[in-house]
C-alpha cells in the first residue's frame, strides 16, 4: 500500500492545538461534575450487541456498529442463510458485539450489573466517544465524545436544580459571560397534559415527534404532520396557541393552569416546573437564560419528566437531557428514576472557536528550547536542560547542530517562547543568552534566572 | 431482555476508585511527556482496515477487530463467494473498518497524512484504548490502554537519553523510590552483529525470535529451538556464552568488543549503546537500574536500533520501547527514523496495587455532605451548599429527607470526610454542626469556617 493514507469518514485525527482546546473544554466540565459530587466511571467501547439494540428503536439499531466475531465466523451461519444474503437475519449470528452509540445505555448496564456495590442515589460522570453510523456532515461524526452525568436513584427534584447549576457553571466558565445562551426546559408530563387536554392521549408520541420537530420545519409544518398522523383538526387547532406562548415563567404557567386543568398529569407537570424554576431562581444562575418551553421535546424516548436543552447562537442543542423512569427496566432493575445531562464536546468546541473563546495554552508546548550548536555546547546544556525539567519547565534540546535557521523555525512552528542560545562566551560567563520569540528581545541569565523568568 | 447484563470477555468497567487510580497514572506520565516537550494528539478508534493489516505480520492481522460496513453489507457479496464460507476472502469485503490494534501504526498513518503541517522532529504522546482479538486472560485484556510517546524524524541518539529520563522520572514518582525496577537496554545491530560473528545472518529473525522466548523458557529450550530453526550446531554452541553473559557495563562491552570485532553492524551497535550509556550515567538516574541485556529482542519487527524494556517484581514488561528505521514506509514515506516507548497503563495499575503505593484521592470523591432533615432545613442549606462548592469544594447535599442512618451510610460508602447537621438550633445560631467522618469529632463552625477547614 503506498496511496496516501486516510481515515474512515466521519472520524478525525486530533492534533495538539485541537487536543489542547478539547481537553480544556473536558477539564472545565469534569472540575464541575467533581464540584457537585460526581464520581468518574468509564465502561468498555464494546458491548454485546444484545445490550445495545432495541433500546432507541430501530432507527437507533441501524446506526450501532458492529464488530465482527473473530475466528471463522461464517462457519456458524447455515448456506441456506448466507444465500438468503439478508443482512439483518445474519448479522447477530456473525457480530456479537458492538460500539456503543451512547453513554446511557452502557449506564443503565453499569448500574445492573454493580448495582450491590454502587451506594444509591448514584452521581456519575462520564466522558468517552461513541460510535454511530450517520450520514457524516458538518458537525455530525461517527466518532465523538459525549460528556455525560446522571443521577440515579432519587426522584428529588433537587438534583434537576443542580444540574441547571451545573449547565450554568459549565458555560460561565467556557464562555466568560460573553455569549449569550438559552437554557429551554419543560417536562413530558406537560406533554402528556397536552395531549389528554386536546383528546388525544394515545398520540402522544405522535405528538412528541411533530412537535420536537419544530426548530426545524416551522409551526404550520408540525400542524400538518399533526394531522398525517391522525390526530384530529378540532384537537390541531386547539395545539395552535402553545405554539405561539410567549412571556414570562408566570405567565406561560398561568396559561398552563388553564390549559391542563382537567389532566392531573398535567398539573403534575406544572408543579415540578414550578419547583424547579422557584429554587434555581433563588439560588441564582450567573450567566444562563433559563426559559420555559412548552414545545421542547427532544426526541430520546426515554424521557418521563423534566426535559432540559441548551442553545447559542445559530447551533443545534449544545447540551441535553432529562429524567426518565425506567432505564434499567431493560437489564431487570425496575422503578429506579434517574436525571442526566450530557454535553456536545464538539459543538461546544465549534462555539468556542468560533467566537474565540479560548486561553492560551501556555504549558502545553515546549517552553523553552536549548539551540544545538555542536557537541561541545550540548554537551554543556544538558545538564541545565534537566534542570529546568525538574522545576517542571516544558524544555527540549534540538536533538542535532542543524543551521540555526532550522531550529528557530522548529521553535517558531512550535510556539515555543524562549530559545536559549550557548557559545563559547556563555559557557564561559555562566549566563546563557535568552531570546524571548514573542518579542524578540534578548537577556543574559543564569540558569536559575531562568527558571525564575519561566515560572 | 431481562437476564443479567454482561459484557464481553476481556473488557471491562471501571468504578470511580479504579478510574482515580487510572487518571493518577496518565496524569503522571502526561505531565513528565509535556516537561521533555511531547505534544499529544488522538487519532479515531475506528481505522480503515488496509491500513492497519500488513504491518505485523499474519498473526498480528487475526488479532484485529473488524468492524460491518453499515446497511446492506451482503448485497456487495457473490452468492458463490458466500457459499464458499470463506471468511478470510469475505472479511474485506463486508468490514472495510478496523478497530486500531496499538498507538504505532495509526501514528504513522498520522504522520504521513499530516505530514505538511508537522515541525519535526516531532515528539508526540498519545493515550488512548487499543483493542486485540487476544484470548483473555490474567492481565491480558481485549480493551486496554497504551501510553505512547515517539520522537520521529531524528536519528539523534539524544532521544534514546531522553526516554530513558522519561522512564526513570515515571517511577521514581509512581514507586516512590519503594520498588526496585530493571531498565533493560539492548540495540538490533548487536544482534544483526552477532547473527554475523556467527555466520547466519540469513537467520537473524529466527534467532531474534528464539532468543525473545528467553525469559519463558530458558536458555537449554532457546538453543534447542535455534537448532530446530536450522541454526547450525557450530553456530549454537558460538551463541551460548552470550546467554550467560554477566558483569557491569563495561565488562559486557568489552566482551562484546571482541565477540563482534569482525562485525561492521555489530561495532555500530556497541557504539550507539555507549553513547546512551555514557549521557544516561553522566546526566544521573533518580531510581532507574539500567543494564545492558544482550539477550533482550522484543518481538516488534520494526525495531532497527535500540530496544528497552522495563521490568519489576515478577511482573511481565510494563514498558517497552525501541527505535525504528521506516515505520512511515508502509505509507509511502522513506527514510524516516523515529524512537519511542509505551508505558503499559493496565500492568503498572496492578504493581502500584500490589505494593499499596496509591495516594489517598481526596479531591476525587464528595468532601462535605449536607444532611437532609426536611424541606425547612434543606432549604437553609442549599445556599450554603453552593459557597462551598463556589469556593471549589465537592459538596453535596442529601436530596430526600431519608432516614438520618441511611444518610451517614451514605456519607460512609462514598467516602465522604465531612458531614453537615443543621437544625433548629444550627439554623438559629447560625453555626453548623460538622461531623469528622473519619476520628468522629464534631465541631460547631460557621460556613467560613467550614471552607476553610475543608480548604
Amino acid at each position: 500500500m503506498s496511496s496516501k493514507p486516510s481515515i474512515p469518514k466521519g472520524t478525525r485525527d486530533f492534533s495538539p492545538i485541537e487536543m489542547a482546546r478539547r481537553n480544556y473544554i473536558f477539564d472545565t466540565i469534569k472540575g464541575v461534575y467533581k464540584k457537585y459530587g460526581f464520581q468518574q466511571i468509564e465502561t468498555p467501547a464494546v458491548e454485546n450487541l444484545k445490550t445495545l439494540i432495541g433500546t432507541g428503536g430501530d432507527e437507533s439499531d441501524k446506526l450501532i456498529f458492529k464488530v465482527l466475531n473473530s475466528g471463522d465466523y461464517l462457519s456458524k451461519v447455515s448456506q441456506e442463510e448466507l444465500i438468503s444474503q439478508n443482512s439483518t437475519l445474519i448479522t447477530p449470528k456473525i457480530a456479537e458485539k458492538a460500539l456503543r452509540y451512547d453513554l446511557t445505555v452502557p449506564f443503565a448496564r453499569f448500574v445492573v450489573q454493580n448495582q450491590n456495590d454502587i451506594t444509591f442515589p448514584f452521581r456519575r460522570f462520564q466522558i468517552q466517544p461513541v460510535w454511530r453510523a450517520d450520514r457524516p456532515q458538518k458537525g455530525r461524526y461517527r466518532e465523538f465524545y459525549q460528556c455525560d452525568a446522571d443521577i440515579i436513584g432519587s426522584n428529588s427534584l433537587l438534583n434537576e436544580v443542580d444540574l441547571l447549576k451545573i449547565i450554568d457553571d459549565v458555560f460561565s466558565s467556557l464562555f466568560q459571560g460573553k455569549l449569550n445562551y438559552t437554557v429551554s426546559i419543560n417536562n413530558r408530563k406537560i406533554l402528556a397534559g397536552i395531549a389528554e387536554a386536546i383528546g388525544a392521549s394515545d398520540k402522544l408520541i405522535d405528538i412528541t415527534v411533530a412537535i420536537d420537530k419544530l426548530d426545524k420545519i416551522g409551526v404550520d409544518k408540525v400542524l400538518e404532520e399533526l394531522s398525517t398522523r391522525g390526530i384530529s383538526e378540532e384537537a390541531v387547532l386547539k395545539l395552535k396557541p402553545l405554539f405561539e406562548l410567549n412571556g414570562t415563567f408566570e405567565e406561560k404557567i398561568s396559561f398552563l393552569n388553564e390549559f391542563l386543568s382537567t389532566s392531573e398529569i398535567g398539573k403534575k407537570g406544572i408543579e415540578e416546573l414550578e419547583t424547579v424554576f422557584s429554587y434555581t431562581n433563588s439560588l441564582g444562575l450567573k450567566t444562563a437564560n433559563l426559559v420555559l418551553d412548552i414545545t421542547l421535546a427532544r426526541g430520546l424516548g426515554y424521557y418521563t419528566g423534566t426535559i432540559i436543552e441548551v442553545k447559542v447562537d445559530n447551533f443545534p442543542s449544545i447540551t441535553g437531557g432529562g429524567r426518565y423512569d425506567d432505564l434499567t427496566g431493560k437489564f431487570g432493575l425496575k422503578d429506579v428514576s434517574g436525571v442526566g445531562i450530557s454535553f456536545g464536546a464538539d459543538r461546544i468546541y465549534d462555539v468556542l472557536l468560533d467566537n474565540d473563546l479560548y486561553p492560551e495554552f501556555k504549558g502545553d508546548t515546549t517552553q523553552v528550547l536549548f539551540i544545538n550548536f555542536g557537541k561541545k555546547e550540548q554537551d554543556y546544556c544538558l545538564p541545565l536542560l534537566f534542570k529546568l525539567r525538574d522545576a517542571g519547565i516544558n524544555s527540549e534540546i534540538y536533538p542535532t547542530a542543524a543551521k540555526m535557521k532550522k531550529q528557530m523555525t522548529f521553535a517558531n512552528n512550535k510556539g515555543i517562547k524562549y530559545v536559549v542560545l550557548v557559545g563559547s562566551n556563555e559557557m564561559e560567563s555562566g549566563k546563557l543568552t535568552v531570546k524571548n520569540m514573542e518579542n524578540g528581545e534578548q537577556e543574559n541569565l543564569t540558569i536559575n534566572e531562568l527558571i525564575t523568568l519561566v515560572q
